[in-house]
This record gives C-alpha cells, sequence and structure tokens, in this order.
C-alpha cells in the first residue's frame, strides 16, 4: 500500500430537480447583490414558490434592487448528520418585486420567517436563470459536524 | 390587553469584539465577489487569523479575485439551540493572496476544511474594512430550529 494522500471528498454535481429538492428542505440562505463598494450580502428566509424563490423585506437595498431587476447570487447550504452528506445550491437570477394582487395573496400565505426584525411588508422573488448544486460526503464529520450545522461543540460552551 | 401584532424578535447589535468571537467559533462561510452579470458566490471554510479571515483555494475565480484585490464580503451565521439565539456577522473587505513564506507557513497550520473537493494549495486573505453584526432570540424556535441548523426536521425523512 501507497501512502495516501489527503482524501478530499468527492463532489457530485446536483441536477436541476435535486436542487430545487435541496432548497425546498430549508429557510435560509444568503442573497449576494452588487454594492457600489462592496458587494451586499444578507441572509434571508425564503420559500421556493412555483420555480422561484421568495422572500420578505423591508424597504431598503434589497426592494430597491428588486425595482432595478438587479441580478443576484442566491446560496443555501447544509449538512446532514444522518447521511454525513452537505451541500450546497447556488442560483443565479434577477430579483423581481411582487406587486401582483393575487401574487401577495399567494405569498402572504407562504411560511416566510423574519431572520431580521421588522415588518417585512414586501416581498420580493428571485427568478433563476441559472442553477447549480454539489454534494459531498464529509470525510471526518465527527470533528466538522457540529460547527458545519452552525453549533458550538459542547466542550466549547 | 389589546391584541397583539405578530411579534419580531428584537435586534441586538454586536460589537466589533462580539463579531469576531462570533466569527471564531464557525469554520463555513459565505464569500460573494462581484461577478460580470451576477455576483459570485462561494460558500468557504475559514479561519479567522491576526484580525482577518483566511481560506484555501484552487486556481479560478477567488484566486483571480485575490490577485486584483477585489472588494468583498463574507457572511457567517447561526442558530444555538441552547439560547435560541441566531447571530449572523458581515464582513466586507478586500481580498489579498498570501504570499509571503511566513504566511504560507502560519496559514498550513490553519484547519482549514475543504468545502468542495480540491488541492485548494492557495490561500487567500480577507482584509475587513467593515464588520457588522446582529443577533436575536428566534421567537418560535421549536418550528425553525431544526431547519435553522440545516437540518431536515425527523418528520419530513
Amino acid at each position: 500500500m501507497t501512502t495516501q494522500p489527503m482524501r478530499y471528498p468527492k463532489v457530485q454535481e446536483l441536477s436541476s430537480e435535486e436542487c430545487w429538492a435541496k432548497l425546498r428542505t430549508m429557510v435560509l440562505g444568503r442573497l449576494a447583490i452588487a454594492g457600489e463598494e462592496h458587494p451586499e450580502l444578507f441572509p434571508i428566509n425564503y420559500v421556493v414558490d412555483r420555480g422561484t424563490v421568495v422572500f420578505r423585506s423591508d424597504p431598503g437595498t434589497k426592494i430597491a434592487a428588486s425595482l432595478d431587476r438587479a441580478r443576484v447570487a442566491f446560496e443555501v447550504d447544509a449538512f446532514d448528520p444522518a447521511t454525513n452528506e452537505a451541500w450546497s445550491v447556488i442560483v443565479k437570477g434577477g430579483l423581481e418585486p411582487v406587486l401582483e394582487t393575487a401574487e401577495i395573496i399567494d405569498a402572504l400565505t407562504l411560511p416566510l420567517f423574519p431572520w431580521q426584525h421588522g415588518a417585512k411588508a414586501f416581498f420580493v422573488r428571485i427568478v433563476p436563470v441559472e442553477l447549480s448544486g454539489r454534494q459531498f460526503v464529509v470525510a471526518d464529520p465527527g470533528h466538522w459536524a457540529s460547527q458545519l450545522m452552525g453549533i458550538r461543540p459542547a466542550s466549547e460552551e
């Protein structure tokens, strides 16, 4: 046997259907919008709605960007300790305000959770033009799992 | 008693010290870089190193961006089920390649985990110019906690 080099996890590209299935399992993602000096990056709670991503917002950067039909990137990732699988999905697309009455009624029934406070009376839709996703098995989950899940190891608390 | 409107969590702004303390508890964040059509958004594993954020990368968008000293945004968030507190920290700053030998030796000892596969022989540093963070108690964690942590509820599996 030869000495094994450091092993990297095998990455599996996700199909469009798999990406949507993954996105539907989560409620928290991160939205990147071009900024003047730096990109703007926001954690947002979202729902998948008919092939788009919908989120609530207060007037501000995101609403202004939606009125400008800004091109954005949106990312969701997760780690499943049951399977040691980690995945991430990236949606690239354009923002659109949700303006139609019927759309608003539909959107109001979407179970959106405000990550940040505020009334968040406006709804914004990300209309995808590009969807990609990757999944891999984490080689050494014992060490990373708790942090991948966003929880500090008990020993540090 | 009046009817209570929907309650929103109170948001606490984090100090710079608190932001760094939060960043040091995690290993996974998301990096936004300006793109031609859409922003680029990457999940990356990182470490905090002397007031900067360091990550590994293969040649590609991120390395090219570091050579251009691209201005980026970097975000980390987490939910702690022990306290029901959720937080997010945003770092805005410039990318720099880690070029100095001493720096590389330092960086090689950093426990960086490759979120995506590949040798990731290069190190990149985010030098912050702006740091902000928010924390709040999640009002209804029972419903959201498992998803905030990136795990599907058992009932859906």
